[in-house]
């Protein structure tokens, strides 16, 4: 990313006076003076945001907006049309084309400034998940599409009910959303009846209920709201108001009497937005549940269980109880998969893993650690008690065949169970971690013994 | 997380007026009388804030706040200590002991509230990156302490640098962090000279230079300085402008004159949790890397090389240019591991591992998808600039032995080689995911051959 905002203008005064009044506000740009200059710049500098003429030579400002929302290389970057035209007509036109605000000549500056630093915010965050989601994948299309055609969820807050409820009346014709009427109060509560809107239109002066700029805030500090989009609906154009609401953390600022088309049309896209974000939002924390599992078993895999081993060995020996592990290796289970095939050597994996995590307590862990090597370690465990757990383990999985897929019938492995106690760690223990290693080796160790004393068996490491 | 406020005070009348104000900001509360409940509750109930009285009838709040922070169930909850007295020693030592903010009685509402919006906004935006980073499991301690006792760095930003010099002066003695003088030009720089500030102290008034406010929503915007910390410093006691400034993003407030000694605790804390979210953000980011790589050889593993292909097959359907699919497999490699053990067998992986990376170019895709099985994805092939391709590898395997570890001298490997062309993709081509497994498929089935046919070779597959 280049971090410039592109300027797109055919006329040299107007880039000129635009350029001095970005760069006394710090910020770096770019040029272009028609349309294709203008999406040719946009793929290749990658601007932090694009301030986009709304009449040029060769294609107008609204067919350029349409064009870099349309390619996946410019869809993210926010675009600002600008234009000496009051019309109500082209402002739609352009909000449709996804334009993210509509300014109009002369610009006040002070507006300029505060929507840029609005949007550069947003644009930066969601940057960032995308940068993370993207480190593992491509976004999950199908949930997508399910998630992006759903209706969101509109919060409506006047100073009266009665107020708000002429704005549903007047937007409900306009949006597939639902509509909800809320007070300042209901609105902040943790469980709000009927769910949390995606977006909020806050009025605002809010009578007796005090400033929509402050419930802005307020909204922005609550862990239900935080993610949501806000509009502040302003009685007039207040430059100042403005910009203060824009810098409190609303992400649009809408002007009384409220146009009902036009303000759809933005409620439309920052639903959109919002969604787009939780999902990435859902993406990273879905990678980051990959990075610990095993993918065929869905247990926790190697990497998870060795660090939390470490975790506890610690939580051991601030407790002053001790814990236990078990290595259980499936036996000759090589035979089954030259036999039957890796489907159904996969699939007897998957009922060995379902059967010893249905048959540990929440607080164990169960982990696929090797082709056919599973790790289970008890915290809070005694000798008896993980002793009998492993026997349990070698029962449940031995005496009953699995069946196998596509009707083969069924078949029989039993398992070899290593099982070694944790020592009795006194509180200045410098090293938790090398306990937990220890530890793992005798249940290594003890599970050579089980495989070379003929498999199917529970053996305990002596030493402790 | 119970989402409550917990007020702690031994007066019954203190507690009901806090609990009103707060009642009427749509904060939910819990009461405790004295420290030890206080602590007890702070642990069972993990409220989203405390606010704590600092004379208590059994231990200080002092005490209390100390042992908050000691305990890792409870370090992470915001502390307001609020006192009748204004002495200067208490509220150093409140700060010592990791109080997040020191408000005197009577409280202005509108500061409290500001306050509390702030640290709660705050809170949750640490929340959430540590829930993300847990969940893969601990922080990387060891890099933790080197980061931590790395030296911040402080940026000063005053209408003129003579006062800023000034304030340097007083801080200097009393910080370990490095000090820049800043102007609101080179402050919103992409890349300031000395590096990047962990915290901006901004004047209110930066005369000529506008308003203090407004540079704090700047750097707020802007991708440098958004993770930052930021004190505003005002010349005297407004709240109102105090509150709007803690609503834009400032994370603490200073009155002029500064108090040397209370600025430096605050800078400090301010550091030391800016520094904690950096490391959450690097573990969530090394958490995603995890997800997608395998851990011996450091390539891509299985999970991330189907997506990729899907890419890939979707690329190759806009470009109108094919691709090409290797699968590869280490011949015999079991004997390697049989003769040598496990931890040669390894070397000779990561050995290969390498060769393959070094030998194709940067859009091509190298992964390990099994044990000794390797995919390799060329865009934009032909099926002879693939079939070169993989016969550079054959050699660059088989022709150069692998040393051992230890000395235990070398081995030669040789590898067969499944090849594939992907078909021709009609842009209007429906699955190019359907078309990805085709040709995977395809390079299945040729590497069968490959095998079948003695080994050390690269099989073409026929269809296209």
């Amino acid at each position: 990313m280049s971090r410039k905002i592109l300027i797109v203008d055919d006329l040299a005064t107007n880039r000129i006076i635009l350029k001095v009044k970005l760069n006394a506000a710090c910020h770096e740009t770019l040029q272009a003076v028609d349309g294709s200059s203008a999406l040719r710049l946009a793929r290749e500098e990658q601007p932090k945001l694009i301030l986009l003429d709304m009449v040029l030579p060769d294609i107008s400002g609204i067919e350029v907006c349409r064009k870099l929302r349309a390619d996946p290389a410019t869809w993210h970057i926010p675009v600002v049309i600008i234009t000496a035209s009051t019309d109500r007509e082209s402002r739609l036109r352009a909000l449709e084309a996804g334009a993210d605000e509509f300014l109009t000549k002369p610009l006040n500056e002070v507006i300029l400034l505060a929507r840029i630093r609005s949007l550069l915010r947003a644009h930066e965050t969601e940057s960032e998940l995308r940068m993370r989601s993207e480190t593992w994948g491509e976004l999950d299309l199908a949930e997508g599409e399910t998630v992006f055609s759903m209706p969101g969820h509109v919060g409506l807050i006047a100073a009266e009910p009665a107020v708000a409820m002429n704005w549903r009346n007047a937007l409900a014709p306009h949006l597939k959303e639902r509509i909800s009427i809320l007070s300042p109060t209901t609105a902040l509560s943790d469980r709000p009846q009927g769910g949390v809107p995606d977006i909020y239109l806050v009025a605002a002066n809010l009578g007796a209920q005090g400033s929509g700029l402050r419930l802005v805030a307020d909204l922005r500090s609550r862990v239900q709201s935080r993610h949501a989009a806000i509009a502040l609906v302003l009685p007039e154009a207040e430059p100042e108001a403005a910009a203060m609401a824009l810098d409190v953390g609303a992400n649009d600022l809408l002007t009384l009497p409220l146009d009902p088309q036009e303000t759809a049309l933005r409620v439309t896209l920052h639903v959109r937005r919002k969604r787009r974000a939780d999902q990435l939002r859902r993406s990273v924390h879905k990678g980051l549940r990959m990075a610990i599992t095993d993918p065929l078993t869905g247990l926790y895999n190697r990497r998870y269980a060795i660090a939390h081993m470490d975790r506890i060995a610690n939580k051991a020996r601030e407790t002053g109880r001790r814990f236990a592990v078990m290595l259980l290796d499936l036996d000759r289970f090589k035979s089954v998969n030259d036999t039957y095939g890796h489907v159904a050597g996969d699939a007897v994996l998957e009922t060995v893993a379902s059967r010893l995590r249905d048959n540990l307590r929440p607080a164990d862990l169960v982990a696929r650690i090797g082709g056919e090597e599973f790790l289970v370690a008890l915290p809070e465990a005694t000798l008896g008690t993980a002793r009998l757990a492993a026997e349990r383990l070698c029962r449940v999985i031995g005496d009953h065949p699995i069946p196998l897929p596509e009707g083969r019938g069924a078949v029989t492995v039993t398992i070899s169970v290593g099982l070694a106690l944790g020592p009795d760690l006194a509180p200045e223990t410098r090293d938790p971690a090398a306990t937990a290693r220890d530890t793992l080796a005798r249940a290594d160790a003890a599970l050579m013994a089980a495989k070379t004393e003929g498999r199917n068996q529970v053996t305990i490491s002596s030493a402790a």
